[in-house]
């Protein structure tokens, strides 16, 4: 069904409330599934938050804890999360380095035992927001296979960029797997086939089979390049943040386990220097305007998109399953 | 013909200080050129040296300049390389990052107006040897069309990452684009067809035809997001180092203009955290080891290859193509 925005954020926001969580915290952990809605990104949106709410529950997600800041060296913030929502250890995270970037012009925040922070991208526009270039990368459970192997050995291990221009920001936001696993079961759900190079099934075998691929593994996107990134992310979050690699990772995808994956924030001050954000805006209008593959379809700059997704989303609402809406509405119905 | 890769640097050296290059960098460049013959790169080895030596006579490279830097805050150093040669630039940025980053745990030079730095594996290594994880971007030529473009407007923009662990380094160094362009001109050499989705012909068709596609654009690497990567390599080096975008870029494949590109190099510190290298090592090790695709081929991690070859090529030595010997030689002949 069709739910205007500013409702999902009051229904999410009131349920978290209910769990325990403080009205600031609500709030912003409400804006971060929402605005996954907005951008068409639903497998990081509201599906999410029946999950968090058991965690919740049974202690696993800790309503107020914004997280035990050490600053190791002072331009490296370590962060034990202390099973705080992902969104608010993520955010105090954030308001600590803008504090010292201002100083620096660099600082890094690595995050451990903190829960699913969601969409990256609302991260790395943060830092756009405020001026800065922001990089953002987490890991995850183990889903992604190493280019030339079948097991599932690698988190999706997402990287977020988010850089100033003269206009709109350029604001990248990829899984380092070929789809999400949400991508998956969705084609399961529908019964749709893979496409080929996505998936292998649980005896190592490409498979266009979703049923089979839930139980496999998902390709690294990219070959053997993909899979290097993914596998850079996967070092350098668990050297950094002291978080487990990716065998070992549980509790973003479970209501059973700590979440105990990492998260990297680094902020860059572009101030002071030689920087011509004008001739990168005009630079990316080089781009969109150049002779594309398809006449039909323009060159796109990422983040293109996801701000053409928003906008119609806040004029026209958000479509959400109606299954979800039952169910949220359910569990309102209970705790209110 | 074979050579014993200690010629390779005497004579690549010996050319260097003929053109008036002091003994210490002369040995650096000679060292960055030769490593990259050893890791079977040729694209970044000797082959560059006559035109790097024609740079010299010109002018358009800078003997003995090493940069002139400036702490622009104090975790970001910014570098106008003033013509000098690539490495002797990158490593004089990487001596003043290394006082800096054992204070700070952070630092990130920009570097402009400094030539080729050749294979960008060279700088990660350093760091991984001293301990460090550290990252290098750089942008080049306009060689990569955006994806569903098909103009070149984008530097191959490469990227490495070296991670120290418990055991061999992780030393990550790929290109954004599919191939390179060395590879399209070695094809067309030989007269080879390249694979589908490498490279687009002038007329913005999709080619296997290598000498059309010397005249139009290579493939970005996984599509949108291997675009995206190379995108977001390409603004956030020319925001922070100040350095030209692709379109305008001159200078590290010609001998007529001054190289315009930028690099970036980030230093970062573990120690003093939680990091586990020894619980990297094992999973490095549970990830070779695990079921590969090919019982044939087992799963390699990003720095084995290039570590492999290494050791044949420094034990066998290089095999390097007579043309170019004779060129080097020649032009030793000229000079001595």
């Amino acid at each position: 069904m069709i739910v205007p925005e500013q409702n999902l954020r009051l229904l999410a926001g009131d349920l978290l409330a209910h769990h325990g969580v403080p009205p600031e915290a609500a709030a912003l952990q409400a804006s971060v599934l929402v605005e996954a809605e907005l951008r068409g990104l639903p497998s990081h949106g509201l599906q999410r938050l029946p999950r968090l709410l058991a965690r919740l529950g049974t202690g696993l997600a800790h309503p107020a804890a914004m997280g035990r800041q050490e600053w190791r060296r002072p331009g490296l913030l370590t962060v034990d999360g202390e099973r705080g929502l992902g969104p608010v250890v993520m955010m105090a995270a954030l308001d600590a380095l803008l504090a010292r970037v201002a100083e620096t012009g660099i600082a890094m925040a690595a995050i451990r035992n903190a829960n699913h922070i969601g969409m990256l991208a609302y991260y790395a526009e943060q830092a756009v927001d405020r001026g800065l270039a922001g990089i953002v990368m987490c890991t995850s459970e183990a889903l992604v296979h190493p280019f030339g192997g079948t097991r599932a050995m690698l988190g999706t291990n997402p990287i977020a960029i988010g850089i100033p221009t003269g206009t709109d920001p350029f604001v990248l936001d990829l899984a380092t797997s070929q789809v999400s696993m949400g991508r998956i079961h969705s084609h399961a759900l529908l019964g749709e086939p893979l496409e080929d190079g996505w998936a292998v099934a649980a005896d190592g075998h490409p498979t266009t089979d979703a049923e089979a691929a839930k139980s496999g593994a998902l390709a690294p996107f990219g070959g053997a390049k993909g899979y290097g990134l993914g596998l850079a992310v996967e070092l350098l979050v668990a050297l950094l943040a002291g978080s487990d690699l990716a065998p070992e990772v549980r509790g973003t995808l479970d209501d059973t386990h700590v979440a105990n994956k990492g998260d990297i924030l680094l902020l860059i001050d572009p101030r002071g220097g030689a920087a011509d954000r004008c001739g990168l805006s005009e630079y990316l209008h080089a781009l969109r305007t150049s002779r594309p593959a398809d006449p039909e379809r323009p060159v796109a700059i990422p983040g293109d998109g996801m701000r053409a997704r928003r906008a119609a989303a806040l004029r026209d609402g958000v479509d959400v399953p109606d299954a979800l809406m039952d169910q949220l509405n359910r569990v309102r119905a209970v705790v209110a």
